[in-house]
């Protein structure tokens, strides 16, 4: 980790082009990007925010420096090239299309829609555009869990057989969010079905998934589920299988581990700080970060350097159409599997 | 770890006050201080910057909107409460009786100087002047080394019988700079008899020191050792052991234990994140962080947050004028202790 | 850990009542059994051992100091009181059978047959003759895997929600041992199903499992595969996952994590000893204990004084007639799942 | 570790020379060493067996199925070819002279002697007799403290520069044993003296030592410390720390790490067990092994067979006269220095 992937100076080469990013939704996840863009990572300048409520955007505006704007206006301005749609999930689509028919670089938080035939209609329309788009799958860029998806691409795994992704939070959510979010397949497996894919390298074409209501019997009554499996098919024949809770009580758990013909990769929990102690009676150590912003910041800072570097260099997206897409049917085809109680083909879906 | 300590949001409570600071020194160390200020912890305004090298004072003057300044006229600005001391050691004692003389809050990064006299004659300004004054002695506000105190505080460790700590630098500096800097322990392992006195919490006695040169023959001959050990005796009877080594090809090594009637406290190692693997042939893991913007980064912030909050609300140093002399004391006992092959009395000294 | 726990001195207590055993079968496992009882375990004298092959009961009897005995012949001996039947799996139905008729405590080997109504069978002589009797499940007694379990008993874990179970043995068995063994839900994911019931403590309503051949084309041949998942859901709500290959390189793999309202509980990999390395380019560590024989070794003891405790002291069986008929009907549960590809209801089978 | 190490199968190999072994001392560390050489290493028979105390010889013969013995008996008798010397400390001397005279293979259990002259004296009848002989240092074969050695022999480490060696034990013993033990540099701290001679592979030329009364002010009374530390200079330069301390509340804390210029070798604690656990307040691991009859029953049992392999195949001994001498002295200087306050040349000594 060099000292700037500490979150250390931020001084720009003098040869890097800086993007000219416009942030559309100033939420807790928008707020962070600006932050992110405005002192942690070089490349690029926070021209304009934009946020339904006019508060939101005027302090992300004061910390940043960028001015406050219309979304319509914003999207449109002659001097903002790329925008980030950091908004409610519901308005994805609609932005995602505005943005693309303008020529503005996009990237979007997840997920694009969680209705499969509105994907398609924005992902045709940056296809069509022809304009860079990301997706915020940020925790590909997660140094333990890249290192996993380099020993299986760099062959320290071998060919892999299994894959196993555990991804609890600390908290639950409140349970009006679930009725909205599209359920815990939808809105939070959906980055396991990601990280299942990257690391594995092939695409999802059976979904095996149950659950139950563990953890919060409100959560049960918005139709949902707390505790999720899944058990992902590839089409290379790989394995994976995932679990979700909406409540570990130690923290954010987070871990992704390979395993195959050459042994095993794993991407462990890390505690907030290497100090610990040892008595009569127990042995301590440090809870794990609490939550995405401690645990993921390094990989939102990675996710904006490589955003930064697919639109100066081109090639394939970090993170693109293809994932976007494919995360999806992959959380409707679980979602049926829960629901029907049986496997699922993705091809069933869309 | 709160998101801020991760290095995210820098928006600035509107009821904290802002100290107004310049910054004496523009190398490495005053760089990153000076953006650490600018973004990373709230509460501080870069007013000013100042370097003998122009294009230095320039550079940070850029990154963080601060104008550049002559020295003398940065100390003696009406608009600047406060200075940071990062220029080279042999100009720290000046500089702080000139900006106790005007009044400023003073930040000095260690050592004061390499002679217990003129130490004296610095702090004796600055007790005179009755401005506020802390020493750079960054590890302290290490998290982890920080647990280790707080487990002997706390009452984890009872009664403190032991204390270890390990601190090897990843490479060993030039030559030339080891001829100027005091040698090993003036420069290096000051930072560990400041851990000493802060964990154990008493101060040292008497110092038997030894070491060898097995790094580099040039270190020997400039009339200095790579490798050293001191044994520590404290008034409240604890012994300390510290090991210093200018070179671990692994990284920086840095590790506190404390032992006492009531267990161990230990602040480890952090590799650079959790990713390992297990192949038939061997066990792979990250390696250390490579060097101490990397590790301390975190230290540094919230020794500015100490800094800030003792300049709010008063009370003791966080890292005062006793450390800043006692260190140096310690240091120079030790140096003696090598010289003489006899343990030495702190109070032989000064 | 007691000095007896590690195989220190075996000195019988005086009022400790001997238990006069004969084994059934010198092959591995039972040679491993006759000394375990002959040197390492209090409470035991092994009286009489009994092959097919002459010269296998020969050399145990000469490291045991038994006599060597033909099968019915030591089953109907009137100095034997105990028998532990370490023969083929296709010979222990008969075997208990007539260990029961002759009014012997039973200790069998897993599984009793690959056939439920054969494993009806001897558990309704055992139940009919009132005898003693114990499966050997011997992973419940491993201290790793118990501590998992005090854990979700003593409440540290809450209400359990999900269990996982990984189980990887170091290499596969030969085709010819898959084609008679019932293959790997019945010889090796059985334990699994044992550790599933014993750690959640509520029986197995459903099985979901999926597989593929990735280690050795020849167990395809065999009509087996060689890595295997399944999904349990218990009838308490708790979901387990399995999952098992039969080749990790890197050595036996064997966790336990149970996770719940209150925490997780973690049975992890344990390396041969504790020495590692660091160097420039590489962190080193011990690989894991290579088989069964190394890693499971202080749980074939703790279960023999199990057993032994059970006989002296009666109450429930540390591992009854109720793990023996459960686990073979999720096993064979589970086949039909893999073979069906959709969930499977234990009461589908028996 | 092959399963032989694990304790396991004890079969001996047909072409073993058996060797016939008196053991001499049935104390605590006598009768572990008769129960090691009947029951868990190949190729020893425990002919007879000795104590002043005949309840103590019986229940070890017993066990064992040796006879009872006088001393002098044992020693001469003709079907006895080795002698296991586990008295106290005080006959070791003598016992070894008329061990070595009657021709007798010795193991002798450490120290030889408090007092270098009678050390020599009993080093000299074993050189002029020409039996093969070993010290007790049964540190050397521990697995993890083996490591050490080996990545220092074999490169890892490259040139060692400094070895830390953590020594402490987890209750102390009681003040009448410390008053005629000789104290903690000769019984306790002289098995450190020896695992630094044998990882860095060099004489030690010089001791500095100091220590304190932390844990019983009894022990003080009776004229020694409790907590104590080394420096040692080695004759290739290497600078080796040692820390004791009689009570380590947390269990027997047992720890090398060799640092050189290739990297660092760390022999660590071992756990009981690798069951841990996590709530919302703390982490859990496992004690560590409560003291040497668990943490060093593998080195026992290695030593005995690197003393069959000595008898059997002649060269150097595995723990030979050198070994025995150097460490007494090492500690006789360690003894002078701290209560001269001073290094202290070994040569000072004898």
């Amino acid at each position: 980790m060099s000292a700037r992937d500490a979150g250390f100076a931020v001084t720009t080469d003098k040869t890097t082009v800086v993007r000219r990013i416009g942030v559309l939704g100033c939420g807790r996840i928008g707020r962070m990007h600006a932050d992110i863009l405005a002192t942690q990572v070089p490349g690029f300048e926070v021209v304009a925010v934009a946020d339904v409520v006019p508060a939101a955007a005027e302090a992300v505006a004061a910390a940043t420096g960028a001015r406050v704007s219309a979304i319509d206006e914003l999207i449109g301005a002659d001097d903002i090239d790329t925008v980030a749609i950091c908004t409610s999930t519901d308005t994805h689509v609609e932005l995602v299309v505005k943005a693309a028919a303008a020529g503005k670089a996009i990237f979007c938080e997840k997920p694009v829609s969680l209705d499969i035939g509105l994907v398609d209609t924005a992902l045709a329309a940056v296809e069509q555009a022809g304009v860079p788009f990301m997706i915020g799958f940020n925790r590909r860029f997660d140094p333990g869990h890249k290192s996993v998806r380099d020993a299986v691409t760099g062959g320290t795994v071998g060919d892999i057989h299994l894959l196993r992704v555990t991804s609890r939070d600390p908290a639950p959510p409140p349970p009006e969010y679930v009725a909205v979010s599209g359920g815990i397949f939808l809105d939070m497996m959906i980055h396991d079905f990601d990280m299942a894919r990257y690391v594995v390298g092939s695409d999802v074409v059976s979904v095996y998934a149950t659950g139950a209501v563990r953890v919060d019997p409100r959560i049960g009554e918005a139709g949902d589920i707390d505790t999720a499996i899944a058990v992902l098919t590839h089409a290379d024949g790989t394995i994976t299988t995932i679990d979700n809770s909406r409540e570990a009580v130690y923290g954010y758990d987070q871990r992704v581990e390979a395993f195959g013909s050459g042994g095993m990769a794993v991407s462990d929990n890390q505690p907030v700080h290497h100090g610990w102690s040892m008595t009569r009676e127990s042995r301590g150590a440090q809870p794990l970060a609490w939550f995405f912003l401690d645990r993921y910041m390094e990989s939102y800072r990675a996710e904006w350097r490589a955003f930064h570097a697919y639109l100066a260099d081109g090639g394939p997206s970090p993170a693109g159409v293809d994932a976007a897409r494919a995360c999806t049917l992959a959380a409707l085809a679980a979602k049926r599997s829960w629901r029907e109680g049986r496997p699922v083909r993705t091809d069933e879906i869309g």
